[in-house]
């Protein structure tokens, strides 16, 4: 990955992510991204000092499909925060990225004004295959960011099935974007809407559109008040807003920070971060399990044989998967 | 999971389902879907023994997002196989699982005809949390489909990101729902899918919309022309149907037998197998590891125990996750 991480000092690092050095903070999530060996035992030190730092950022999940002006909404509220006088960095999630290398804030200018910013830090989303590796990522990402001193941190991405449930466990709270008239769709998703968002806001509410956001709003409350409230006892608030005509932003902003509040004081967001913190250390010890398969090399390479014999019709996947278990259960030596 | 799996006869059981037994069939992706230990070791001589006949059987993945007229297709185009003289399964992914309990299929009243018909067997979700979980599983459950003599599979999946790749490892051939007009949706998920689809079709195309979808279709057969190939060398092939009006499903039909036919004459097909049954290969090694967190009393407990640690702030979750995987390096005994 780096070319200079083998004269990385772990301590020197930490405290320049704490004096709020930009570069050092490229740097470090330069070495938190990294697949080397040598870099995660350092990215461990620099997180275990970093993890620390956490209380005073709020993380704010943003979700919503394709199409419903995530990108541009973001801008927009992180505009305001930084006016509200926070520093604001936005991270992605990025699941589809294993293939496509990523579409989501592929497209920069999308947040032209916010990447002006000098109290903004927009990083596009992680590289890492798969949907655990990647939320992973993206909290100890966060992690750095808060260290760095960025107490407002918007993640990102796209809102369907089991990617709302991520950003649900990496945020503190979670706005759903959702467009009015795609009267279907509210359909489909309405039940994930309930348990996974905090608040919900109708995008594109201008123009020719405003009167059917409004009715589209309104028809939801009336829903939501019907339905059982969320884990944390609130029932989600639904607004509206043209992120395009930069109106209802800084209303929801504003009800973010109260929400927050409301959390803070009655010690919901507590255990959400402790929880999330558990969920962290659950994920990294699995992380591990996982890579033991790709970084021994007997077992690599009776991996490799066998996916052979299987590609060929000479063994069946479920007799070649039991011999390679048996292998590590008599084999179970730690790569070294 | 059921009560009377330890009286099952495995082999009686595969000679039932050899014998297109529906009942059998039941009972056997129960079997497979069970937690239990001992049901697990049954399940897996089943399934090793059902491998062997996959290859009449062709898997057709739909995928597309919420609203996009999914369940009627299906449907529709399942009645259609059935005419044609196949026997037709349904089965579905749905990532989101996990916490709503799922909300594909949920309604089946939305697969009226093809769940009224001899020859149809509709499956919904399986119920395991994680996306490679479900994915896995359903892959199992067509295979005993496949077994018992359902030789065209349908499996149904919202298609966003990480779900559109995972739906087109686990199909034959796989096809994408869209709806016309939805310009921005189109845009952010264009690339996965040249990337994900072997055929396109854009549905609702009636009434008022018929226009609109014969006008998008012919801008997305251009755009796809200008692109390159798939892996398997084709482009994705454009058309419109209306499900609803059940116009333009047969030819779609007709359509992924012809590309299955091709696939099959130069190999493409037989090789697609061999990587899918390499991947389920490798994904029972995975769960597998990761059942032993789950299963092994003395980590159970100490994961539960450091767990505790992380919540209450007494340790970061990066020490106490190496914590964890020292304890299974130095004490890597198997479950009992």
């Amino acid at each position: 990955m780096s070319d200079n991480t083998s004269i990385i000092d772990v301590n020197k690092l930490y405290e320049q992510l704490r004096s709020q050095d930009r570069r050092a903070l490229a740097k470090a999530i330069t070495l938190v991204e990294s697949e080397r060996r040598s870099d995660r035992l350092l990215a461990d030190q620099l997180l275990n000092n970093c993890a620390a730092h956490q209380n005073d950022t709020l993380i704010i999940g943003i979700t919503g499909v394709p199409g419903v002006g995530k990108s541009t909404f973001v801008d927009r509220i992180g505009v305001q925060a930084i006016e509200n006088g926070h520093r604001v960095a936005v991270l992605a999630i990025d699941p589809s990225s294993k293939r496509s290398k990523g579409s989501i804030m592929g497209d920069k200018t999308r947040m032209d004004e916010l990447s002006r910013a000098e109290n903004a830090f927009i990083r596009p989303s992680p590289t890492s295959g798969f949907l655990g590796g990647a939320s992973r990522r993206t909290r100890e990402v966060a992690v750095l960011c808060a260290c760095a001193g960025f107490d407002r941190i918007f993640i990102e991405t796209v809102g369907v099935g089991q990617n709302e449930l991520v950003i649900d466990e990496i945020s503190d709270i979670t706005l759903l974007l959702l467009l009015a008239g795609a009267g279907d769709e509210l359909q489909g998703i309405k039940r994930g809407i309930m348990e996974a968002a905090d608040i919900i806001a109708i995008n594109k509410a201008d123009g020719e559109n405003l009167a059917a956001s409004k009715r589209a709003a309104s028809h939801l409350k009336n829903a939501i008040s019907l339905l059982p409230a969320r884990e944390n006892g609130l029932k989600p608030d639904v607004l509206t807003c043209s992120a395009l005509e930069n109106t209802g932003v800084s209303n929801i902003l504003d009800k973010i920070e109260r929400i927050a509040i409301t959390l803070t004081d009655n010690g919901q967001l507590q255990t959400k971060r402790a929880q999330r913190n558990v969920q962290w250390m659950r994920q990294r010890v699995e992380d591990a399990l996982l890579e033991r398969l790709h970084s021994d090399k007997a077992l690599t390479s009776l991996m490799n044989d066998v996916s052979e014999e299987v590609r060929n019709g000479e063994r069946s996947p479920i007799e070649a998967s039991i011999s390679v278990l048996d292998f590590m259960e008599k084999d179970p030596e730690t790569p070294s």
